[in-house]
């Protein structure tokens, strides 16, 4: 298990270079004929297990996978607060990790069931989620920030030293306060991101109510919802958005942003907590 | 089911405007406080089944579903070329895609077994197709394009109408011969993109050995695997990849172009099937 955290303060980033735990460099032959030498992020399944039912095999560059077993499990509302987590074992030759609660889970006992009678039941998990998230709303959170904390977070972000810069190929996530970046995590797969952001906050206690997602990803419905599922009322994404990631953000009352890049930016939903104050809308 | 073609050598190309399908017009609100219409493709689940047994829930736009079906099932390994496909039933309302075959296939039979002695067998489902996959080989395979065929190839493909170019957060994935685009699929997932463009062979009855595929989307190991399951021999992207996606085309004797823009590439894996002939590498 990755060492508790003490300071939630803390920005943690990627790793300074390029590191073999998640890349490797491999030669190409570029256009000219001429060899060249490529940093690659890693891409290895990793299969989650809660207490002895299997879960999910996600594709990953292999960091924190502790926290992105918690994260995703918190995200897909398999948790419960009143049965707590006693161990998360991360067994890197197996590529498995095994998050272990208190009690057995409601997940476990409903797959149990489900199993015999409707096979993998992949689609009834994806409909437990909706329901959880239905009963979420951010409507009434009060967290707001201005443009100009929000052009000064993403400028702080993008020179973060990260794999992106590195080697490309790759989505990150970051949260944020109003005025400062909290945790940078990296992953093929934006959902990972998300999802290791959610098991730091899980391990370390934190709350989203005050905070604001970063991403580089689309904004689909499975973003929508793991934010929500974060209790976080801002979700913002220099990429684009789905009609769904959008009907589903006005539903349950979280501001929205895509396509922000520098001082621009589109509000798809609540545009209330972004207030413009930035020179050149003061201009 | 759509109806069978009958013209393999058309060019199949999204629609020429965002339709109500796929498309929805949203109204946001910019960085200056005004309001602005927006074209965001629609992202809804579709829910696959084989026979009796439901197989997976994905995302998709929504267009094609039987050709998604069928590719994500032929991809998998879960057809079989001694028990054909007898029907492919959509129904809109459920959201659901049912695929039928002469017989029971084996996919069934294996998952009946290990859902009652291993849960969700998820991880299993990946090793399934990692079996088949190690059994191709695309070593042997003769097909070669020329740098100016790639170069005319990816111009022709982004100049094509598309949801991209309308609404952006898509990716899309074309079929090509050396010399012409033959089908042109998009989807939230890239992965989705893929599967449609592989139903569609599985339809048709078209072979991938002497074709290209083109991709939007990152070279990442499912990319490469669905590409070797499909038969076909170079795969090309405008984007990055991952290592085990170089590993896993390397090893399958696939030609992958990663970074290709205008005369530009990276070749990852068997490059001696891109041959150098255009302008600027014969100066």
């Amino acid at each position: 298990m990755s060492k508790r955290l003490t300071r939630p303060d803390l920005y943690i980033v990627p790793p300074p270079k390029p590191t073999p735990l998640v890349c490797e460099t491999l030669v190409a032959e570029d256009e000219t004929g001429a060899e060249k030498e490529v940093f690659i992020v890693n891409e290895k399944p990793l299969t989650v297990f809660l207490n002895a039912r299997e879960v999910v095999t996600a594709m990953t560059i292999g960091d924190h996978p502790e926290w992105l077993a918690l994260g995703f499990l918190a995200n897909q509302a398999m948790l419960e607060a009143d049965n707590p987590v006693t161990a998360v074992d991360f067994d890197d030759e197996l590529g498995v990790v095994v998050v272990r609660t208190e009690h057995p889970t409601n997940f476990e006992a409903a797959m149990q069931k489900r199993v015999r009678t409707s096979g993998c039941a992949q689609g009834t998990v994806f409909a437990d989620v909706m329901d959880h998230f239905e009963t979420r709303s951010l409507e009434g959170n009060a967290t707001a920030i201005t443009t100009a904390e929000l052009s000064a977070l993403t400028a702080a972000i993008n020179t973060t030293p990260s794999l992106y810069l590195e080697a490309g190929a790759i989505h990150g996530t970051v949260l944020c306060t109003s005025s400062k970046p909290l945790v940078f995590m990296e992953d093929v797969g934006r959902h990972n991101a998300v999802d290791k952001v959610a098991g730091w906050m899980h391990q370390t206690g934190t709350t989203g109510a005050d905070k604001m997602l970063y991403t580089t990803g689309r904004l689909t419905s499975e973003m929508v919802i793991k934010t929500v599922m974060m209790g976080i009322p801002i979700l913002v994404s220099r990429s684009g958005f789905t009609a769904s990631g959008v009907q589903l953000a006005r539903q349950a009352g979280l501001t929205l942003i895509g396509r922000a890049r520098g001082e621009r930016y589109l509000a798809m939903a609540h545009p209330h907590r972004l207030i413009r104050t930035s020179a050149s809308q003061v201009a």
